[in-house]
């Protein structure tokens, strides 16, 4: 069975139509269409200008990807296994995923823009993938409560709540940089402020640790 | 001196062209307004769209606001007018403010989509009223520090990272409802959900307390 994350490394078609490097070429339109889909977002997105960033002609771009809204597939099977791949080599402790995955974003903007206009643009509807998007995180929730049970991670919360919260810490600097800059009086790109902020999110991720519980409150009837 | 959060309660010019009711007529046109600016954003809005939306033409609608970003700036000053009174009514616990914030990016979901389009739009540009934002920032900052002073808010970080912590708690899920529906198996307009959230939120606010700091470690020198 091809999972969602396997099929990203393939192409949507074979490529006897080019004679030049395939796996190029599908790079350049992926690399392409990814800019334009985070400069626009699906919606606004141009096929004739990912093909006319990418040196190709459009239908030689169809020929690739067959269409849009595949090509849009294809970046998200590429970064979603991206990122799915760094998350197992990771340690588990999130001392080390916070700064991680909050650097991270730091270094993909364009990731972040692009779900963001997935937020602004599909209006509470079901987006590209979904199904497939939410098995992932299903899998990664899974994790969350084995490192529960093995006592890594605190289990006096919902993992789905600490997931969400984890989440909002590392993104949301990123994906507001106009309010970052308001209260941290530096960009979101300033290399200072991406180093005192993984250092915070490094300490600040006791609040996710087990030995940071707080005592449980015995409530006495009355 | 009028302030910033002062002048937003001023109408932008005499209302003595109007025979009807010219406040009524002001705050129509700030809620048609408001509702373009969050579908759209300031680049995307349509004057005359607004101007339709608050039947209204569009002569008398610059007549009152001046152009498209006087009514911006309208908008910004009463909505940030209106969060800077709640946050001054607040308790300063964490525990009672981070479930508030919450709750109310969630019931003001436009509110959220203004300022994500803000962001997608600004690209690393100074925002309109960037300077009077960032006073009002500072001044949120100064407050926080007073409460760091005073024992209601943990010491062992520096207040821009734990505002900026907060903020991401409290907005990062109505921001991206896709993610959080994918985590969640909830939709964030789910009032199940948001119980649910601001619960955990309450609890997690620990970590934004005195009470739970860490030990101070100690380095002796070799």
């Amino acid at each position: 069975m091809v999972t969602y994350v396997e099929r990203m490394a393939k192409p949507a078609k074979t490529d006897s139509g080019s004679k030049r490097n395939p796996g190029r070429t599908r790079e350049r339109i992926l690399s392409a269409a990814f800019k334009e889909f985070a400069a626009k977002g699906f919606a606004g997105a141009r096929v004739d200008l990912i093909a006319r960033r990418a040196a190709i002609n459009k239908r030689m771009l169809y020929h690739y990807f067959g269409n849009k809204e595949k090509l849009f597939r294809a970046i998200l099977h590429q970064k979603i296994a991206e990122r799915r791949a760094w998350g197992l080599n990771l340690s588990s402790d999130p001392a080390e995923r916070l700064p991680f995955w909050f650097k991270t974003a730091c270094a993909d903007a364009d990731w972040i823009r692009l779900l963001q206009w997935e937020a602004l643009q599909s209006d509470g509807e079901k987006v590209i993938d979904e199904d497939q998007r939410r098995a992932l995180s299903a899998e990664w929730l899974k994790r969350l409560c084995q490192r529960q049970e093995r006592g890594e991670l605190s289990a006096e919360f919902d993992a789905r709540h600490l997931a969400l919260a984890m989440q909002s810490l590392t993104m949301f600097p990123m994906a507001f940089p106009q309010l970052t800059r308001f209260i941290m009086g530096q960009t979101v790109d300033d290399l200072k402020f991406q180093r005192a902020h993984a250092a915070f999110l490094k300490k600040f991720a006791a609040a996710f640790s087990p030995t940071n519980a707080q005592p449980v409150k015995i409530h006495f009837a009355k």
